[in-house]
């Protein structure tokens, strides 16, 4: 059976899919690796905005104590704020800044998450909380212009619903803490955006009592945000965790679940903004590094859009240490790229959207066929996958069958491009494997790592039927993702191309 | 019928297939396209030494007559030379000096050559010649220093037994350019190196007479020189020209002309260099872009360097005006990489040469088994390809086997690595063609035909049989030139690598 | 005597000074140095467009005769159109076309100009020369988009009424030229901007019948072009030439020559481009490497905004072989920078300009004032230079002083940053000299040059007085070009800065 | 008074003033902001080798705990390791390796040191320690080669004579950290060079019951090493300090203590290495980015490397946190060069040592007369300053005078070129500080901050007197350090440079 691909357009692909992408703590940003890897990534992909933590953890140098003349006082500082963001600036891609973790000196409490300590306390004064907000905010404004700025979200702390990321998940004090630091934020302009309350998944019960908290209290509000997962409880393995995982279609329920929650109340048309999502939420899970993986967040790349304005894929990559430094090149890291910038299955699924076009021709449960405004015909296939309960990784079927039939506007031969990703091809995972797993590959098995990397290239020309439309019978390999681009061919030189047969002459 | 490869190594591999390469007239070396290419083909590749046309020729404005206070004068220039050799040596590639042509100036006559009309007669005056050769000779050791000019070879002219490169072919003449040519490089420092005649294909007569001259003149000779080819007479279409060629090991014989002309003689011992070789002397031969380049081409590569000290593809990068400005990005140019730094399927054999180890293991028609000294065993296999006799353009077989019984050193499991190029694979051409062979691809379709120039890349384990052998049987494409890497897998970690069936938690 | 400059702007600074500059010919474009030097003026001084000559000449290999098969046909190829364009464009400039010269195949003569032989010839068919016009603009418009290229002005041949540039300075040739060109350009889109005549000075007496022709005829044009020099004749020395020089106003008044002799025409109201001006029309006449240059350019530069919409410095660097490749580092060249791209004092004339503010606050002979949005003041200083009639090179006086008193808005002190190019700063010219003028001066003689090369610099504090005034005396070296910049000192710290005298704790 | 500079050397500068200098914590290399700087600083200076803090503390993850199969593990991973020493090798510099702090999971106690809290207490277990050790260095050897790793100096840890480096300051455990370590790095190969106790000023009682120790236990030792620095106790104000500073005398001193106070003993003539140099030990005392570092520095810079092997200045960069992040542009931070990579006067101090020629003509107390083998003579001169009993900051003399008689081996003119750092040239602390010492400043401020870092140039041509030598009367400025180059004015050219007053022609 195919698809019969119509002409129309059913719909438009949007930019939720790149709206915005994680990162590890903001510091990291400081780092070479980091950048090398965050101008590779913007050159295929794009992203708009970047998310993470740790803006006001110690690290960043922000909120500084000192005795002063009359007594103790408090310096804000932005060096390392300034590099940070500039790092990004200069990379084409802008903040969705997180207001958070707690300074230290500002605490009122010790507890911390992470191997690099984030404080999770409230702070011991929200009037010098209030006074850190907002002058962090207008010394961006002065530096970058309001003009930049008011394009930035600004997301009020992290998880709250969870007591490892906010003391006792205590919402009221969420609340009271979401409201100085919105007041702050809108005290600086009133058109910068500012939003919340960033929940974790299994936190949908805050929906409501902060919808009538904002309301009630009148306190500004500009868009919601709300994390997504699917992975099950982490069993430990050295320096790594496997899990179980929900089917993909799960994601998509979580990013419904902010506007089926608020339905009715006063945000129910706020913007939404999944700040994070993945398949697993930890950052040594090896699935992480697999084509499953990119086969599995397909569906949801593919579909995403139609039900929220952002969905950020939790991180661009490797470098990150929440649960400490890795340990091994691959190591189950939420990276899009390995350190070292080598690209992983699920980079290929986003550099893949982006050469998606703009005009939605069709949406299956293993395709999204698109349309360029120059008649490039984009195909996106995969193979549907399903987390645990269709068994053991490797378990799907060793081929997937997709057949289309796509119109191609005219009687012009096109050139087929099909790009692969799969358990073999674009895949240094795999090769990784087979080399015995080294945890510090040499230079020159990084360089075989790298060309790993890249996908399976096949390329030919196909002769459109009557009705100018083409027949694609595509065998999709385990695990597979793929991507085939449709061009007319070019009309460039009205001189015959080399005629092949010829090139040798015989005499 | 498998190949059995031995444990010891029957030879070394040299370094004469990447002692050289060519380039098109000095002054391109000014282009940043150019040095992007030389950049670019050094990384992959490494050539030691790059020659060409052009150092004397009025476009490098190295010999200027004025009108001094006591009369006509002369100024030796070297403002471009100098920017020309510093791009070569700061993409770590020595000249391999060929002095010619004569600048308009000091000629005697108006014949040229070449659609940039490289003047190719006689000095007027062979005391100005000289002057200029000693001129620039010292000026070279003046800013380089003595010990790096040493490594430079100098070839006196080019080609001088065809009359379209000096004047009515005449050898007495050449013979006394060559003197004064080696004596004036000799005066500068005896140690410097100096050679000739730079002999076209069709020129083996001139060998005795040169050797007799130099003998008995007792003039300074250091190497010699030859060129091979093995195309036919040009069958002119629009831009372009079809060939004959003979088969590849013609080539081999012509590099084993010199040593064969000059046994008996004083010169039978020096170094040989055959300063270009190629498929086809023609710049606009389509031979050059294909994957049947590389396969013809394979054999000599792997057997080349038994019979010469050197031998130098004919050229590098398709920035070469020969014929004039190319007039479309595929124009049968004999270059490595395209105008924009596009590999072609030629390059790719260059760079599995490079991958190739210091030690033979085996030879053969279709492959050059080599290992290195840490174990690497690397394997260049190609489908052999006979030129014309074999019959037109992709009359070759679908399909080449080759099986080879590979010693691997143990029992633990190889890693193996194959890069394939062939009409498909590794091939822009291809892609270029299908795509409708456009003259000025847009910056878009830049970019998939350089994805459709890498390689295949396919890996997996084998695990050695008794004996500590692998068997490998290779399936080649039409025009497949491939390498083949196996690598012992790495003990580094001490750990088991990811259990890949466990990621997915059954729960 | 001081100049009381009022706080109130007088006008506006606009951008005339930085809407084009000029190149040496096209195909230069291709270099590697020339790029790097492009990119080190554009990040300085940041001109619009670029223009120079050449696109249509053979070394470009646009119109191409081959035997097709019905005969004689043409190809146009823009392989090198494309990468000249995209060197400029990615380097934020753009192209101001002159078409030019003739193609020799199409050309009706083999009259050339120039040692690179540029062919000055009327074509020997109007019909082909339109066609290549508009497959020019056609495939600019196809590759870079209409909305891109409408920015380009065209501008149709350079300096007819010049017999060394159009056979025998024939205007109504030239008539015709610009008709066909001009309605050829305009049928690939009407919006697109032509115009000439491009008359070298001299030609004024061409501006009525060229406007007679263009109104009586209805043919498009959208500008009017014109060049400016202030040399006379060259008195020839070995490589070089001296030349005497009118004084900057010349310039001026050149600049406003095709206003005043269309006064009255329908051209009257045209944009004016001055598509060249320098001192000495020759590209080896030592006063472009001079501070003299600068000081002599500085008033043209300040004032000429007020004539014309644009006027080209005639070149932007020292690559350019109209006179041959130049034999010397220093030779007298057009450039902004040398070859290896050390600045010169024009250089920072240029980049003192683009540090001026947007408001004119002062203009005099020796000053021109602004001031920024930002409070910012920056003051262009220099001393008056008149040309040969004010006496050999130096006769000018050793000190000029200048006096203002300048409105800084406030009572917080200033900072004062100055600085200074004269025959001693910022001069690499006259370290060039002293160190033996070498002609090919060695890596380590080019770091010395390229550190003097940099204006002095410098700074001091100043408090403003009663009614927020400064007052700055200026004393200016013979040739000297100054930038004052008064900054308000920072308010951003809110702590005292580092006590000076106390940092060394006397214990 | 003039100094009577003989023609004959009378002896050689050797390279121990740039064989290492030092860095912050080892994690800093890998961020983009230090790679550039160190780039920066290689490319005017060259140093060897480079020494930091933290290479085993908790942030490079080199020790890791786990729960292994069989209970507790521990994995060595050097993930960050490699990141960092190849972030050092690819700039050209190789580590001088410190081993240290304590690794949390491995220490006996939890005491640190510094904002970034470095272990400082002895292992809990010497065998897993001495594992640790070969571990690291086995690794290092395998990747980088046994020839490469030889030249690495091997520290054992960082002045264990403070308790605040050491717990209790407790000499015989470190005697024993000492040994165990030692003795690991020879097991990996006896050819690693592994020293020192790293002595803090203050700690010379250390020396001997060193040298006992290791000889009477025969210990491996291959250089001993000692700190040197010349302030006084802090006074604190707000993020900075003020410090007494005793003469630089007092740093030569302290070069000298290794060797006299191990005279007699075994140690007597092992390389001595001052592994951390500067005036104050604090890293925000302003002191370090004054012109007055710079003259202090000087004559230890000049004479230094007549006492020792290596003295490292510490640090090479701002980026450097053991106070905590930095919370202004300048904040008296050790570096060379400041965030961002503007160069403080120290830094000139070094290019200007970096351009001294190989043979030694006078010494001074203001001078340094050196002369390369090409003839040019490089002359390093500051004025005198010495420390807290001179008085204030700024009581140094208006002016210094130097009077020098140079031999420059014959009668060409030579040219001088001067560049001049004192309060006002070549200093971007003194503009930062009349542009209100801004904490963050602005891109625009930046730029004229690195402008105002560059050193004043001055050059002129001399004549030499009878005898071939020229006299230099050199008056420098408060604080001023400077260098003059006499280099023989070229003679390549043979033609006449050109006429200046000639070059405006009077017609």
């Amino acid at each position: 059976m195919r698809v019969d691909v119509p002409v129309e357009p059913v719909g438009v692909l949007g930019e939720a899919w790149r709206e915005c992408v994680g990162t590890g703590r903001a510091e990291l940003a400081l780092r070479a690796d980091y950048l090398e890897s965050l101008a590779f990534v913007q050159e295929a992909i794009g992203f708009r905005h970047v998310r993470g933590h740790g803006l006001f953890s110690d690290g960043m140098g922000v909120y500084r104590e000192y005795d002063g003349a009359t007594g103790r006082a408090v310096r804000h500082s932005f060096t390392y704020v300034d590099r940070v963001v500039e790092g990004w600036l200069s990379r084409g891609i802008r903040p969705f800044l997180e207001l958070g973790f707690m300074p230290s000196d500002l605490a009122s409490g010790d507890q911390t998450v992470f191997w690099w300590r984030g404080n999770v306390t409230p702070p011991r004064s929200y009037i010098e909380w209030g006074e850190l907000v907002s002058a962090t905010v207008r010394h961006l404004v002065d530096r970058y212009g309001l003009d930049e700025v008011r394009r930035w979200p600004i997301e009020v702390w992290n998880e709250p619903n969870l007591d490892i990321f906010w003391r006792d998940a205590d919402q009221d004090e969420y609340h009271r803490l979401y409201e100085v630091t919105a007041r702050a934020v809108k005290d600086v302009d009133a058109e910068l955006q500012v939003g919340g309350p960033s929940l974790a998944p299994g936190g949908d019960e805050w929906w409501e009592p902060f919808a009538e908290f904002v309301t009630a209290k009148d306190v500004p509000i500009d868009f919601v945000s709300r994390h997504a997962y699917t992975s099950g409880p982490a069993q430990p393995v050295p320096f790594g965790v496997y899990q179980t995982l929900r089917p993909p279609s799960s994601l998509l329920e979580q990013f419904a679940a902010p506007r089926w929650h608020l339905h009715g109340t006063a945000l129910a048309d706020l913007p939404v903004h999944i700040t994070e999502f993945n398949s697993s939420y930890r950052p040594d899970n090896p699935i992480h590094d697999t084509a499953y993986n990119a086969a599995y967040l397909a569906p949801v790349l593919a579909g995403g859009g139609e039900l929220v304005d952002s969905f950020s894929y939790w991180t661009f990559c490797d470098i990150f240490e929440e649960v400490g430094v890795p340990t091994s090149f691959f190591h189950g890291g939420f990276g899009l790229v390995t350190h070292g910038g080598i690209a992983k299955p699920t980079f290929h699924l986003y550099a893949f959207m982006a050469r998606c076009g703009r005009h939605v021709l069709a949406r299956g449960d293993d395709h999204l066929v698109t349309r360029d405004d120059d008649g490039r015909v984009a195909i996106l296939a995969w193979q549907p996958v399903g987390g645990s309960d269709d068994g053991p990784y490797g378990s799907a079927p060793e081929r997937h069958r997709i057949g289309l039939d796509v119109p191609v506007g005219g009687q012009l031969p096109v050139t087929v491009v099909r790009r692969r990703v799969d358990e073999e091809r674009g895949n240094a995972w795999t090769l990784w494997r087979e080399l015995g797993a080294p945890r510090h590959p040499s230079r020159r098995r990084l360089e075989l790592l790298r060309e790993a990397s890249q996908p399976g290239v096949e390329h030919f020309s196909l002769a459109p039927g009557p009705g100018g439309r083409v027949t694609l019978d595509l065998t999709l390999a385990r695990h597979e993702v793929t991507l085939v681009e449709l061009l007319p061919a070019g009309m460039e030189t009205g001189v015959a191309g080399v005629d092949g047969a010829a090139i040798i002459d015989d005499g």
